[in-house]
């Protein structure tokens, strides 16, 4: 009764009375202490975890150190345990209990046969995708572009500079490399310098246009 | 028929015969120039465009300059699309032909209906949105974190020699708004360097312990 109320109360979105009495009665609640480990990275999942209080932290290990992807708040669940449980795959990250954390764990078998059977569901599993996703695209926005950018400028223009050409013999490779990223973020942002008139992109090398 | 067999090329997840019957009946087929526009920023979206031959190149106006944010493939649909349709709310994104572009262009109302009837359409969705996050956390992972770390880390070193002090009195946004990114990154970055005992987070200040 306090947990269905609970429930109610974080998931408003989930609220109606069928959808609401199929969670209370095939899902499992738990209590989590801070620090717990709820799902480990390489594990095959067989529930989803709603969080109904507190929160968990969702993390991967790379290169041997820990990166922090996002925090679970009452109210949602984990974009990758629904990729990993609908899918049938392994869990590509770890969700600790941050403090003490409720948690309605759902079977994953319900998943998508509550999306076929009630909108609401459908709905909160597509916003838990788009919210992550717009989220992570923001910190993305704020973070990749403006110090890589201007990190690809200085490298050309003092390669051009030094060996007084505009013309630098690098693929986006090189580049990438020289510079600490991938050959994706640097295509990405020459592209776009090309279409802006600074650069041409030749093959195998970069001819500075208007830098 | 050159469609239909063109379709079961690409989207090979989505045959089954009811189902591409249902494409082959409700969409319509258009083809694209490059560069022209296919969906505009700000645009409601009346239809989901499945790409089966060119590529969609997806990207979004930031403070007066284009961001690209991914290509459509064949065989893919765009998941800012897909969130637009879904929730009726205006694409947040542009969308220009590549090359010369075949779009199925499947109306709105299907997305859900789809969903329900189809396994592999609703697979097909859920996808489109886990491998679009996937790709944007590949990204995010090799560009954001260590060239903030290693300014965070050079930040507070360089404050504390100057200064001859462990505690510096900077908030998270402060420190965020000096090093040109959000609050919500260096706090990501603090708090894992609290963890592993570099530094201590207190209220206001941070106390260099062991960087």
């Amino acid at each position: 009764m306090e947990i269905r109320s609970r429930l109610a109360e974080v998931f408003p979105m989930l609220q109606r009375p069928d959808l609401e009495r199929e969670i209370m009665e095939h899902a499992t609640f738990i209590t989590a202490a801070a620090g717990e480990v709820i799902i480990r990275e390489g594990q095959y999942l067989k529930v989803l975890p709603l969080v109904i209080s507190g929160s968990l932290r969702v993390s991967q290990q790379s290169d041997g150190r820990e990166i922090l992807l996002y925090y679970v708040q009452p109210g949602e669940t984990c974009i990758m345990s629904l990729s990993s449980c609908f899918f049938n795959v392994e869990s590509p990250s770890t969700a600790i209990a941050d403090t003490q954390t409720g948690i309605l764990c759902v079977p994953t078998r319900f998943i998508k046969e509550w999306q076929r059977r009630y909108d609401p569901w459908n709905e909160f599993v597509i916003r838990t995708f788009q919210s992550r996703y717009n989220e992570l695209l923001d910190l993305f926005r704020t973070v990749a572009f403006d110090t890589i950018e201007v990190r690809v400028i200085n490298y050309l223009k003092s390669y051009s500079s030094r060996e007084n050409t505009r013309n630098i013999p690098i693929t986006h490779l090189a580049l990438a490399n020289a510079l600490g990223t991938t050959r994706v973020v640097i295509s990405r942002i020459l592209k776009r310098f090309e279409q802006e008139g600074k650069l041409q992109l030749l093959h195998g090398s970069i001819r500075i246009t208007g830098l």
